[in-house]
């Protein structure tokens, strides 16, 4: 697997908080994240996908919950993980218009894992994700199809690549190569470490609007860009925020809804200090789990033992969830390698700017 | 078409309120439905479509939102519905697992009617509710198809069958049959008249708790199931609701997304009185629109006028929203037939016991 | 105390569950209510307040939520009960233009109790719901005053008194005599029971609205007092819903937040059973504990234990609360005395309709 | 009245959008602010009163609408506020233990203004929001009294103090001194312009945390502090966030309520840029009104004329009521006079730090 470029390539530290030891959403023990890429003609589309566990997720399902900051955004199965606080699937992240597809790619292969769906249970609540990547990807082509759930599943492992790979193939994030990006950080309870994991499928945000750490790096690529440093603007016409943010915070702590939900509204912070100004067109979203208890769909006990966060401690995991979201969005920049798209649309990558040009990060 | 029955043909009288003409949604001026039935093999299973004008629905989309009674469903679209108020699709109403193919149809169809999606405007948001027909139909074949879709929206009329088609061709609904029913009543705001319509895919509730205006016919029904009057019971085993009910509210009073949603959430009241619990496993959603104005995509002006009601004038149409709800419920149970599914399960039809036991309606 | 009349005492049985040995919230182990009548003049008012256990309510708080049904009221307290899931203090219930002096009261009666409020600690969130007693009340008198708080806790006991008393002194149902009520049901779970109460504030509805089980029994007596049967109509006038309901859920069963909400949501039912069709005008509220665990103000452990249900088994409690619901509002109506108010204005009781009238409840 | 310092005045510049002439919330025409400054013994409160016209607001409402970013809180009215979309009295500001007494002094003065409440019409809907200024304030001495509601409308003025006044006498930010901030951009709509303008009650925050444009100033003041530099660091010994943030947002732009609410969203923008982590105990509320129509309390006509944007102009109000929120919280540190509170607590003023200490501001 290529090399992961992290925000300390290029000198930027994000937050206070410990990273976990690979810095990405896999560092809460038991998750994996596996990505079908789509590069071929003028499709440049593919799929994520984020397993909570390695085990039947319809059998052992994980608590979890969502809170949607701009709801521009077509993700589905939010109705039910909020009303039950449980997903039962994997969480799949694909194009817009694919959403459909992926859906029911998902169901087919949950009804394959799970004889009882339908017969003698009841069904299965598919929770898909998606962002717009048309402006690079031939998306009225929609070029995904079912099989390609079974391969994004298939390749999930602790290990994944980040950037334009899986459903960030073809996203853009502030008019530059946007994506797949990842992050981690550890909080301590007591004597015990937590982990707190975001993956984020960034593609919002105009140019001029993208800051780092404060200091305005898109007004100054904007102005290289207009200078002609650059063959890849492709600003000019797209006044319009119509991108999108899905938002993925795992964790092994022991939360309960409400808290996760709290932790999850907190993802809002990162995004912000990257610049965005939640757009009116932009669908940006979160997904939270927690891995800390298993919920059996056949309960052989009627009450389940559970634990949770008094709640005086849980501010350090609103840190983190913060801090982990700025900087899997950093990170899906700088991992966005420069891609051509259909009709020849290109976005160029943050990290070229930045390696090109050091002093764009000068405060 | 067969003959719809109405309540009056039992000398049940729903509410106060005048009723529309055909005492269907279709009252509402422009909104057509249209279904697709697929009764073949075991196969028992259909799309609905609902259609809140005849023009080009993304070009010109209607105010609309959604309101969860209880989310243990998989309805796609809310999100954004809720978040814009506005709906750019027909509705589709289908079984839960072929929801995602149901939403990859709607978007093939909204693609070829709109060639800027995805080029040079952005996506569209389908919107398809379902409820689970598991027990009559083999829901585990997924025979529904994407071309099912262009069927049941080039089948749209403002006469349309109720009972068990389309969507509804195999949902149960109190251990009978139920489907899809419809209602109208009429609303007078100074000189003005507006309906408010009511469609339903009804596949929820235990029969022991059914009520028609207060009288437990559900109880009585069960009583002669016991004592073998009719074959077809199907009650033993299933002691867990695990219906749902998608109730459709369509109206052409000047409303906003606010005073609408306040209108959908009166749909309770309707179920309840026909003697909900709304269980723990049944998805209860409600989607609302209003035609009385269209939201052009393209805006030619930045400022749109409008009109709604003094909060005052509101009740009625509360009052409205909650007695069409009730009597479409009944009306899927009066229209559905007796109908034997996969593995010889098999719904009778209320209004065949109340043809053979008209005492089952006594007080 | 008086006698509190129960609705076998007409011969009605509501639903299907067992009840608690009292019939009211206080069968849920811990909780006392107490009442702070003021009948003088033309004050007809007062404070109800519900107590969830005998502690420290600050320093050992319990697991709450609430939901809004219709928010055309002024209860306060709630965004953060349902932020952080805990209540701290009493309960209590009042007149809607006296809630700013209730929370007054209340948090001088906590100040007075929590030495460290202000100072060392944070601050204290008072929980006050409200109806409009202004029919029956010299509501803009403001009689209630502060110290009238700690009477109303002082007098909290396991037994207290329904109808028109505390809060519900000037309460109207139905245009009928409202006030207080409460009911409770038992729920089993594996070898276990719990118990589901509540506490009505039933204040709610338009005469020709009320059924009992279905039976119009609002429309019988509106043609009884158009006959001249009673001089205590006061329904002529008042064509609007002005009203509202306050709910109060308990139980000792195990949940959790989110599954305490969707319990809290049943009790819609109740009312709408007994024929509200929620208009406008009416502020009904939901505010729902459970007393199974207590929740520290100071967290010795940054993890608390804690168990809850298996969905599974929800749907008992559903019920539970359906049911309870609906016979607290019926017994806030059977125990409201006849009662004349400012300027002539008189409710009359359902009791003595019904007494005079046993034929009101036939089918 | 004193000089109200602005960003310019050290050479920061918040935003993109143009400023209105006052650069507060009282560019919005017709919109008024009053203080009552309560500062004796060891009182350091207040009451800031929000009026949205000049006439009377509960015979013409405003249409308004809210929104929690973190309910650890105890603001009033909002139930209401979001269930019919309105505003009727002034938008009170207070301490937290002061709510119930302002409330009760808000309807003693609205009853004064309006004979029928509570006798020939319903009841008023008192908004009334609140931060903890327990830190330099004696809170538990309840200083507040109903009387000082009325001093405080009878204070409004389209000019009025900043900093230290008024609910912002006593309030922190950051471990500095807080309170009273306001802002206001310009929007161009086609040919016409309107204003988004903000005021908030600044109290919330970690001294480590505050950024001005990504300038990590609150780390230096804190090396500053630690140095002994100035005798009021007060940071030592409260490292939870116990504060909170009210933000109101006025507006003359036709908007509906599901609109006003989006822009309301945007706030958290503001916030977040300051430096703000949403800690758990914050409560964080924005309050929004538009004064574009004014809606009667007694229709004449059933049916209401309305305008409002096309969704897709909207984003420019979004960046509108982030930067205004950001540059709001920046004034209320700026005007923000260092203060002496009760038992010796004193923070100190951004304002002295700046002037004596430029370099803080370096990038």
């Amino acid at each position: 697997m290529m090399k992961t470029w992290q925000p300390e390539d290029f000198d930027i530290r994000i937050g206070q908080l410990a990273k976990g030891k690979k810095n990405t959403i896999t560092d809460v023990p038991g998750v994996r994240v596996g990505h079908m890429t789509l590069k071929e003609g003028t499709a440049r589309t593919g799929i994520t996908a984020i397993l909570p566990h390695d085990g039947n997720l319809f059998q052992e399902k994980v608590l979890a919950t969502s809170h949607v900051i701009n709801g521009f955004g077509k993700t589905i199965g939010l109705v039910q993980v909020n009303e039950l606080g449980q997903i039962e699937t994997p969480i799949l992240l694909t194009n817009t218009l694919s959403v459909g597809t992926v859906a029911d790619g998902l169901v087919q292969y949950m009804l394959k894992q799970n004889e009882d769906i339908g017969r003698t249970t009841g069904t299965v609540n598919p929770v898909v994700g998606e962002c717009n990547d048309g402006y690079l990807n031939d998306i009225r082509g929609l070029h995904i199809k079912q099989e390609h759930v079974w391969q994004a599943i298939a390749n999930a492992d602790t290990d994944f690549a980040e950037g334009a790979v899986g459903a960030g193939t073809g996203m853009s994030n502030f008019h530059l190569k946007g994506g797949i990006g990842s992050s981690s950080r550890v909080i301590q309870m007591a004597d015990q470490n937590y982990t707190v994991g975001v993956l984020v499928l960034a593609n919002y945000g105009l140019l001029p609007d993208l800051q780092v750490k404060g200091v305005p790096v898109g007004q100054r690529i904007e102005r290289l860009m207009e200078a002609g440093k650059n063959e890849a603007s492709g600003t000019g016409t797209v006044a319009e925020e119509r991108g999108s943010i899905i938002i993925v915070v795992a964790t092994d702590a022991p939360v309960n809804e409400r808290q996760l939900q709290r932790i999850c509204k907190r993802a809002v912070i990162g995004i912000t200090r990257m610049g965005s100004f939640i757009g009116n067109g932009s669908g940006d979203i979160v997904i939270g789990f927690s891995t800390a208890f298993r919920i059996p769909h056949y309960a052989e006990e009627p009450v389940l033992p559970w634990q949770y966060f008094h709640e005086n401690g849980i501010t350090t995991a609103f840190r983190a969830a913060a801090e982990a979201t700025e900087e899997a969005v950093l990170k899906a920049l700088l991992n966005g390698e420069k891609t051509e798209g259909r009709d020849g649309h290109t976005r160029s990558s943050l990290r070229d700017w930045l390696i090109a040009y050091p002093e764009l990060l000068q405060p």
